[in-house]
């Protein structure tokens, strides 16, 4: 018999990390900032009153504030709710051939899923052995580039020659460089986007700016572009940003000595816990991001996952082809990776 | 030249209604609800401190409320970024036959533009003259079937039997009743879901519950339909819900006094309006929503429409055959809907 069932879109959705609910809880398993936000956000929430009309839809405070932060026109800015929504916008608006995407193989896990969801064919690009992007897989043909920098899980980062390399190659399509960790260390590809009319750059509030919780993510490009997904955007969802992320979203982009504090402390704790790492028998590429993703000498990934699981220390575990001994570890605050060291040198006798 | 440009997807986008931002505006162009939500929403945004993390892809807190204030399961609700988001969603998920999806030819003006970015068939059913949906023009082959109700924008109602009726004729495809305005003064097919596994009712937060600028949608449907639209949400983006919806959502909807008084307010505030409205020489569906659809006997609706912004009086105007001589008003409090009289008949030297 026929059946609402048989037109319905069959996906295999992304799976988030664990979000714990219960106390005591060190997380070290989504990349969260372990510092809270500005104190001016809080500030500003006191601001929010009118909770009864929609929101702008042009977003016109948070887009002028990023616009003004980043020295480009509001124009060139496209504001979503997380980086996550902008990637997906942007996959629905450029992605539209019969020639795959391409895009590494280790990578941010959402993008097959966004691909699948589109039905969008892609490619995977294998990294070499070190774990790393190499530039000439990404010279044929194909329906657009897309890759995390640094990478996730990886942290590695590609320098912006070899960014530009890739844009040099590729004009005809849509390259969109994922910039999602890129204060944590790297040079933001932002600085090309008036050279290369196809370039998107991503960010978001969820890593460096302490506000996962609000959801807010953004894109950089030539007004073309974000015109294009201002109209698929309006075409999905007219009022996507309420007026907390607004209003609180607004708030954090101002206050950079803030931000510049917590980035540094993310930065220091991550260098000497990487130094940890190796005097543990951790291996490792050198990580740009607030995370560590590392393969012990002797002990598998999993049981490192499970045991730290059992003492309420959540890292992240995947467990894909090539990647399956490996843990990422999110930076926390000098505290809790100081008690995962400790737990780590009790398990192995040291 | 091969050019980025040709890949990109070409929609048409839903132009929503003007937000002003100029001081001392009546606004009865959005359906926005003149009262501001509930004390115990504003209380329960200072109990927002935790930002830096990511919230509950789940949503659980929220959608525990809304299952138990329905009496449903928990399994039975499915939560998003409003109504626009719950329903866009739902055309991805639901409609993916070569097969037209029927809506009314006059109706909420979203769902052609979903249909259009989602490259779905649809077919127009037109409205009788006097706006009112004919249930038999929905018994044919078809690849879902989506109106609201009260229709949108002429806030006629359908009784719950003709809706019965319509799915007694669609047994195999998705029928999703758009109850935006259903608080106003209609029976909610949320009765029938367990009757008919092909049901999706959906409900809003923006306009019975005054919080447009949290942007809060939800839809109720037996779970494997719900099922179905969370993995296609979470294919998309995990996280949309932010923080302070879910707080501010969740204490919202415990507020059950203040919800029936101010939704009293605005019923008795529309009944004296269209009185007078009559009087005044307009002629109109009787309305069940919030906002009445209404074309005057001798000055057409342009004109109004300009003159009353003129005063800083927005109200909607659809440029759209059929409906290009209306008004569509939203009913604001007394006093704003007393200025509007008074500038009508001033307009008319009444």
């Amino acid at each position: 018999m026929k059946s609402w069932r048989d037109s319905v879109r069959n996906v295999v959705p992304y799976t988030p990390g664990e979000q714990p609910k219960e106390d005591g809880v060190i997380k070290l398993n989504t990349n969260e900032n372990p510092y809270p936000p500005s104190p001016k956000v809080l500030e500003a929430m006191k601001e929010i009153t009118n909770l009864r009309k929609y929101p702008d839809p042009a977003v016109s405070d948070l887009t002028e504030a990023l616009s003004s932060y980043y020295r480009i026109d509001s124009s060139e800015v496209f504001v979503g709710v997380g980086s996550d929504d902008v990637l997906a916008i942007a996959f629905l608006t450029f992605f539209n051939s019969d020639v795959p995407v391409f895009f590494p193989d280790i990578t941010y896990s959402f993008y097959d899923v966004w691909a699948d969801l589109f039905q969008i064919p892609f490619e995977r690009k294998p990294l070499n052995e070190k774990f790393e992007i190499c530039a000439q897989d990404y010279y044929g043909e194909n329906g657009g580039v897309i890759f995390p920098n640094p990478n996730a899980p990886t942290g590695a980062l590609l320098e912006l020659e070899t960014v530009r390399d890739i844009l040099d190659h590729n004009r005809e399509v849509l390259v969109i460089v994922d910039e999602a960790y890129i204060d944590f260390g790297g040079e933001s590809a932002l600085s090309l986007i008036h050279d290369y009319d196809n370039l998107l750059v991503v960010q978001t509030y969820s890593k460096s700016r302490s506000l996962a919780g609000l959801r807010i993510g953004y894109a950089m490009g030539n007004r073309e572009l974000i015109k294009a997904m201002s109209d698929v955007k309006y075409s999905f969802n007219s009022y996507t940003m309420n007026e907390p992320s607004i209003v609180m979203g607004t708030a954090a982009i101002k206050d950079e000595e803030y931000f510049q504090d917590t980035r540094n402390k993310i930065i220091k704790t991550r260098e000497w816990f990487q130094e940890e790492l190796r005097e543990l028998g951790f291996s490792f590429a050198d990580s740009k991001a607030n995370f560590v993703f590392a393969a012990h000498e002797s002990i598998p990934a999993r049981e490192l996952f499970e045991a730290a699981k059992k003492e309420k220390i959540y890292v992240r575990y995947f467990d894909k082809p090539r990647i399956n001994n490996y843990l990422r570890i999110s930076i926390g605050t000098d505290e809790e990776m100081q008690a995962l060291v400790r737990f780590f040198k009790s398990m192995m006798n040291k």
